[in-house]
């Protein structure tokens, strides 16, 4: 509750307009649903810009299912990450409103939030990097921003940037993913004059270690004006991109 | 080049109003200025919205002042980070018209920017982390950004945040700076609607090994709408925040 | 053997009580069991304070239940953490009291100590991580202690820890567990004035490095008044806890 | 504010007897003081049980001596750890009740709290690792701790442990403080029953990696009842056993 | 486009001779064939001297065969790395000129280049490395080299190699493949006048770390004229070699 | 071969009775047996005393015969390490003299070498850890030495190992293996004068990183006397146990 | 002593031209000439194509006099690398022929030899690359290469490498060196079609590490074709283009 | 206390020809000086076969000094190790027999034991690792051990090893040193058939990362016989050496 907010509550206790034990409930109050194995923050929303989003991985599909329903209730589209096609099957059943992006392995509950007219341009290095890129473009779409692709536009063939620079500067903000050695943002970086989310993929073998290698090049670039994600966080790098898209 | 300025100038070769040596040579051309020991990059204006800018570690006296010169011919602030006390005096000589941010460790030659209406949030954990927090206000003041600046709200005292909370979420921008354990990202995140970068600091002992841990606590955040700079890149930081805030 | 114990004992041996060969038996005797796999630790009750604990990861179920037979003979509940469901149902088949408790991966032969009045607060940032609070809760609970369960109470929505505050600031030691980045230790360090132990849990990705993150989060933090465990080792911070709790 | 605090405000403010306005104060009001590099918090010693204490490493003298009179008006001994002669000689040129303790590189401002009944004991492995000890001694004394000081007897030479046994075991708790392969900790908690803090070292060379050696060996130790800090966070680990011991 | 071409295509414009439409299509044409998924290279036999490869790993059989299928117009050999046999049956289905070389994980469409007079060795330490040396033979004999296998010459029985020595000096360039603690390449590094690329493979167990001890070994190598690529890399290595034969 | 055997050879070419081609071949030839995809190394019991041991990871079954065939001309016993169940079926269809010790993963064709007197100590920190030991176990009888197998003495249970003392203090040397810390390495080092090799094995979790922890521990032991192998190498240890037992 | 020179040797010892003691002399001989602290190798210009260089870090002055002194009989050019200026004037008080290059940190006593008509590109990604590249650029020219350099061409203004493209195309092998990132290497090695040496250097700050984070992405660069050396190390780099050169 | 004294003891109490109290004293005593910062361990040459060794870094000069004269009532030399050529100034104002090994950076107090007829090979890879290799010299013949040096053989020249190949094969036990890539290790495994300590020393640069390299090179040594040491632990792998020479 903000400063101001108290005062006028505060006010109306002193009126008698509110009791004290309704506005204590109301300082003290946050919409969080408690549903025994989760405190489900009906809140963010109002706090963060996005409703809370549910990191399928290393739930059951049951609690899955019980946080969809909690958040249900916000008529927000409700977004589902790193998720299963069998845990998938199993959130269907209950919520029929479901939609797989098997790709992106994400579900998104309810209807995409209307698109922006500036646009998020997502850019891989190769075709391998795609997936984690569908994931960062579903998220971006849910939340109500245009997305342009542009994939497998790594540097060992750099005209191939080249030929698609002119969307990519068009761009109100750009992610760029990449794995085996990441390269690719450090050269859009230097060839743009917008904010560069860059997310390291786990794409590579040997020293890569899982996309170490992509996280360093990107954190150590040479290139100013980007910000990185951890390996394969599609979905947090299109969640601050639409965070500055909507600026 | 464009594809379209491309397009005219060919029209122009065609029509005879340029020769094609001049236009071989305008086709090639970018505005760099060799001076040997550097490549001085003067497109990086047009193409990335701000000036070159100087890493001062790793370059001699010479070769800063050398290159300061060279840039000196855009009329736009020229900024030099993690440039030493000792080095900054023998870059004053040769260049009186530089000031030096001793917190900072930056100079710039030239005048700010003026300033935005809307404003960056620069916020630290503890007041050690004070040195990065003003590399990044430097830079963002330079660049033309208002900053606001909030220090020593770490977790270990959360009243502290909660106090300035109303002015963080004031800003279009934001900033958190920590070094330890690097705990104020995510709460920070959670609390605001706004794009948050994040600047691990080098402060701690032991097993923080000189900023890695907060680092990994950043890029691991449960809080979404966090990305990351490298390690004590204050000047990084701010180079996004203002491209965001420019907007 | 205390040094007084061992006075008394050669007073007997020079006034004839006890022979020299008892009681050279007497002082070098240890109460171990040899089964031959393993040297079953029967002092380990009187010694420690609570009887051998089984880790059932990388032992064959003969093994477990040879070990189990052997510290039946001291009527105390017996612990076997990291046990799979398939071991269980062999242990099972020969030691019929055992009780599995699956998402503690714990069985327990035996009756659970009574419980204890204050508590230990078992605190979750996530959802995810419950499977560790389960196995701290079980263990705590043999050994005779009340346990408090508050779960996914994580940093991303503040507020939920401060719905619950209450209870934890109310336990005798607190047990703090968090997976992704681990911040809640630091939040939670800063807010109680009671021991507070920090399970780092493997939950997350990328540069988590299977709970590395949290762990050195948790060394790390700027709260003071924590210590922690292993990653995972939800065991291990009961076993401290309940140590506390019993002070 | 708790709960219960909360809801008798508001009745004050029903009743007249508070305005809103310094009711507003009042709920949204923490203890800190604004000293500009640092937002003193005034309030630790009631939420924590300890007041703040000042880590001097990366902050200057000037505001070390700021911080602490800022803290002074609490009438509580101060701590400042890790703190150099020459910025102690600094300090004390301002605060003339400081003492430094040049081995454990702290000082104290004020008198210690009366020294409890039960003890800490803080047992070293070898004489390098006595400054970290030191540092735990002093902090635990001035947090109102009797300590008894068992220093080199590590496990090269496993009789000197015995030796000592039967006062560490007389502890409340202790702190086992190691550097090299931090063996000494497992021997330790393997013959007591109270709860044990392991300190590692960064005494050690080679792939001792500064004690990041010392402390996997006392995370992965195993004997139950350990839990472990930083490397030479003997500060943590005294005021961790201080929480304890005065339970 | 080199400048002396676009100096041509200029004058050409200039003099009618070509439209300033179809100059600017080849200025800023390059050879990339879009499918959607992937941006197929058709440039880079000229501007690398080898098509493009297909790396097998990550891409589905549907995307590879797309690739293949594309970059079939060249009339060269098209080479699949790190492909399962499961996907080569895909594979061959559709192009049944495919040929598979099961130890390498390879396939080949097309036939290999016709084979240089002079020779790359491909040594090994032991017949576990043979995978990755045969990975590395099939592309160098792919792309026109003559090949000389040197199987299991550890330095274990260092006599072995000195057998073999005649042959090794023999090549124009050596590819050395070891794991374990790869000394093999440092030994035949101090033997040869010739150069040589070292290939750690990921033999080995416990500190080994998947070939890094083989990698590290290898780029701290005492003995001068060594290069070395990542881990497994047989591909790599046979590329630059047969670049270095091809001089 | 040696110099003064080198001299006898080349008497012998100079008076007649050696024709130069044999003294060539002689001076040149090692025993070393080419079967394609190996060497076989039959000098190696004469160079280091035991014949060439096969390492059965990483090896098919076909090569493991192959290798095993060559080696059975020499009359020795052959040991093959870490064999699966499966490869050691294939194998003993072919030589049906094998026999397979399932808990150490190794197979030995032939009769073991008569025992030594003198004996080799074996001790394990736990019951885990005992498929290291019996690896360890296996090849030091095999090679002639008696062993003494003390198996589950850890340090948490301090006591079972000076129950055991006299054992350990009676062999020729002693092998110590342990996973988790690896204290057990330091405390028997500190209570014996004979040479320890210590063996670290991958048994634990989270920091243990499989076998690392227990690695560092044993390099960084503040006893002296004691030597390291890699993770889980029971063979090494053995091996080098054996040459010293013999001695 | 190969094949055929030992067979003629044996011949002569035969037929009484060559004592037998000759021989045996003549056979186990090598060339190096021992001084105590060092086996001088005489015999590197004939076994590897060049003389024995001198790592001057870790010796004294005496040492490296010592050492040059020996193959000063050689006649061939003697470059000492990483050398002080300091242990340079006491070098050079003892050899007066040296000669200092400061930037390089090399010394070279004797004559360069003759350039080779083709050339070795040295490309640096910084001016702060500059020490590293004048590193392998005096190793190159020492032996006998003509190097050209193109220095400053870094991926953040990624025209400036292709101002400089014409003449990097035209070398024989292509040496580049960068910190930071290092994503140069990947996009010069997608646009040559020759060898290319990749050398990661030690600038950078925060999670460079020292340079690995240079070296990871030259390690698992997506272009082919680049092998890789150790960081800073010049010098190798430039040994192996030599090789290459020279072909 | 072996088992058989203690009986014998025993019976001496229960004759009376000691009494209790004496008889309780000598169980439970063990040879220690407690000298405050240090438990000096007197009983461990007859424990360990050497006297306790004192390790000089992290020690003080009085608190050498003061071990140093409390061990002198052995009668046995005293070795000092990592001693500062400052503190050993300090140590000889006080302990006049004091002699120090600058290149070994130890000190002896006392006379070395009579050497052995058999020897300690100490074999060095570089002329940079012969500081390492005298600290290992040193502590063998202050224990009464003959030492052959052979320094310098290091495998870039190989034939240097083959040279001094007799001398090596002739010692007992062999220690090799090596910095760099440390293969040298593995070559002299494959080439002797006596136990092999390796040490890996700190010389390198790079991803030598201080010696890392080396060590990890030696843990994974194809050849067999091979057990290693801490980094620059010359003193271990003596200690360890003169232990099997003596056996």
């Amino acid at each position: 509750m903000e400063q101001t907010e108290m005062q006028a509550l505060l006010q109306q206790v002193a009126s008698g307009q509110v009791t004290p034990t309704a506005a204590g409930a109301q300082l003290s109050q946050s919409p969080i649903a408690d549903i025994g194995y989760a405190q489900v923050d009906l809140g963010r929303q109002q706090r963060n810009g996005f409703p809370e989003v549910i990191y399928g991985a290393g739930k059951t599909a049951a609690q899955i299912i019980g946080i969809a329903q909690t958040l249900q209730q916000q008529n927000q589209p409700i977004l589902i990450t790193r998720l299963s096609v069998e845990k998938f099957n199993a959130v269907q059943a209950a919520l029929p409103a479901a939609t797989y992006y098997p790709e992106a392995r994400c579900a998104v509950i309810g209807t995409a939030l209307p698109a922006s007219d500036s646009y998020i341009a997502v850019v891989t290095a190769g075709t391998s990097d795609i997936p984690v890129a569908e994931e960062a473009a579903v998220t971006a779409e849910t939340y109500g921003n245009r997305v342009e692709r542009i994939y497998d536009v790594g540097v060992a063939g750099i005209q191939r940037l080249f030929n698609r620079l002119d969307v990519i500067r068009g761009a109100k903000v750009v992610i760029v993913i990449a794995g085996m050695e990441g390269a690719l943002a450090s050269v859009v970086g230097g060839l743009i004059d917008k904010p560069l989310i860059a997310v390291p993929t786990s794409i590579g073998y040997g020293t890569n270690f899982q996309g170490l290698t992509a996280l360093l090049t990107m954190l150590n670039s040479c290139a100013s004006g980007i910000t990185v994600v951890n390996v394969d966080n599609g979905f947090g790098a299109a969640y601050s991109a639409s965070m500055i898209n909507h600026l």
